[in-house]
């Protein structure tokens, strides 16, 4: 390594962590990914985790440490607690909780939350993402971010003004593994594609319905009976169900009307939902997340002088 | 004993078992129920675990048996193949299934299918309690059945026209035990009241949105981060959403309109279930499922034969 790293940035998730050097041009200089989320590095200590990823890294002594995501939780290394909705992501940023070391400066980015009585809900590591998405600085902004826990958020005029959670892609695991569609999607072994046929008719008929998944999870059950609908395609029509169900539910919910929608992922996931949110009518601006996430923990260095 | 049974009557589901001897007149004269369903007699034999319960009640050798429920499934005792809507429900009795035994007369009652390419289903043993619900010849009814998987069905001029499966029953259990839910839900003791002020409200906010449940089951979680909410505070919240849901989905289907919903349950469910229908506007005309599966299968064996 030649460059000199201004500081690490972490996005330390429940199941996994990753980890990176960075300079003060935000030039990435190392990379690492771990399986030590907060499940086991409540077992093996916070900062003996964090010291062993920097090491491998060459990280220098004393280099500030930006993290965000469920690290910040309650059950994390130190709580940082929640900025309330309406909130800048600026504020939420220069809000960054400081962990006691006596080697280091390290900071956790607070999570956010909305104490509606009819919707309360929580992000933690999304906010990161959302200040490192570009968005432009005026305007509204309805953006998607798909995973286990998918959030939907508005932001105006850089403050993040309501969100929610649709938990898609854990009920999709759930229901796999759990309920009586495992007899239908048991078996099934490949990813499900966004040119699946099956993928797109049953999500234009969730869009077509609200939000009402319950109305259709059996007959993904009953097709098999009665029409031998065989376990990959059925993971297809339950993936294309919860997805549409989710951009209808959603939609209604934040109108993101003409304008574009701004969808925040990576990998196949993020073709799932270029193809749903098409489907849906929507136009789309697409987001790397892992990119926001690494450029968001660097606005986050910056605005607690960690970097010029 | 001293009445003379004229046949023994069998509800044969997935995980029990319930089994009655009943007279010419259709008197109830002996009563078992057993934990022995298709998991477990698939290994005993069925043959062996239905001699049992006629032997424990006393039934004398070669008497009838007329029989309903998964017993006929495909993995059953022996295939009752479906009858297709529309399909009147004398026709669905009358065309019981005969199976191969040397002692005595055994007849499976068939389960109905909906071979709909968008909106495939199928039930087995409901059938039998439609039969036996009392539902007027003449007329269109709406019947909610509620239950693991709930069924919808509309009943015209005695025949079945169309149903729907929303598996309520199973979400609840699946998300209460293995999703994100499963920490605000973990500890929760009491059966949920259809008096608690929480099942009440969430189940009119449910109503009012059309079947949605993905919008709000992460509210669930983030009410207990943020609010406090307890065990069983959340366990009436989700009912609620999940019962609500269930009927706005089911009555935009099926439109019962300004005429009654025939609630066919028993217990705490069908208390839960009728005050949700009333919160819907719903008229409700209550049967207990208990004697309805009883007269259902009366009807059959009158239907077949074994009784005058």
């Amino acid at each position: 390594m030649t460059a000199v790293p201004a500081f690490a940035a972490i996005d330390w998730g429940t199941t996994r962590l990753r980890a990176w050097l960075i300079d003060s041009a935000g030039v990435v200089l190392a990379e690492r990914r771990g399986d030590d989320g907060l499940i086991s590095a409540r077992e093996t200590g916070f900062a003996t985790v964090l010291d062993g990823h920097l090491a491998a890294m060459g990280a220098p002594a004393g280099l500030p440490v930006v993290m965000c995501g469920m690290v910040g939780a309650r059950q994390g290394w130190l709580e940082a607690p929640y900025a309330d909705v309406p909130v800048p992501l600026a504020a939420v940023l220069e809000g960054a909780a400081k962990v006691p070391h006596a080697g280091r400066d390290i900071r956790i980015v607070p999570g956010v939350a909305q104490r509606l009585a009819e919707a309360p809900d929580v992000m933690r590591g999304e906010e990161t993402q959302l200040a490192g998405a570009g968005l432009e600085g005026r305007g509204r902004h309805v953006v998607c971010m798909p995973g286990t826990h998918s959030k939907w958020v508005v932001v105006e005029d850089g403050a993040v003004t309501g969100f929610g959670t649709w938990p898609t892609g854990e009920l999709f695991s759930v229901l796999a593994a759990h309920s009586i569609l495992r007899h239908s999607l048991g078996e099934h072994t490949a990813a499900v594609s966004a040119d699946a046929p099956l993928f797109r008719r049953w999500c234009e008929t969730a869009l077509g319905e609200g939000g009402d998944v319950m109305a259709r999870l059996f007959s993904i059950r009953a097709a098999g009976l009665l029409q031998g609908l065989g376990a990959d395609d059925a993971a297809a029509c339950l993936s294309g169900l919860l997805i549409g169900a989710e951009i209808a539910s959603a939609s209604r919910r934040y109108r993101p009307g003409g304008g574009a929608v701004t969808l925040v992922a990576s990998g196949p996931l993020g073709v799932l939902y270029g193809a749903a949110l098409g489907l849906a009518g929507h136009a789309i601006r697409p987001v790397d997340a892992d990119a926001a996430v690494r450029v968001g923990l660097f606005e986050a260095a910056r605005r607690n002088g960690m970097v010029p």
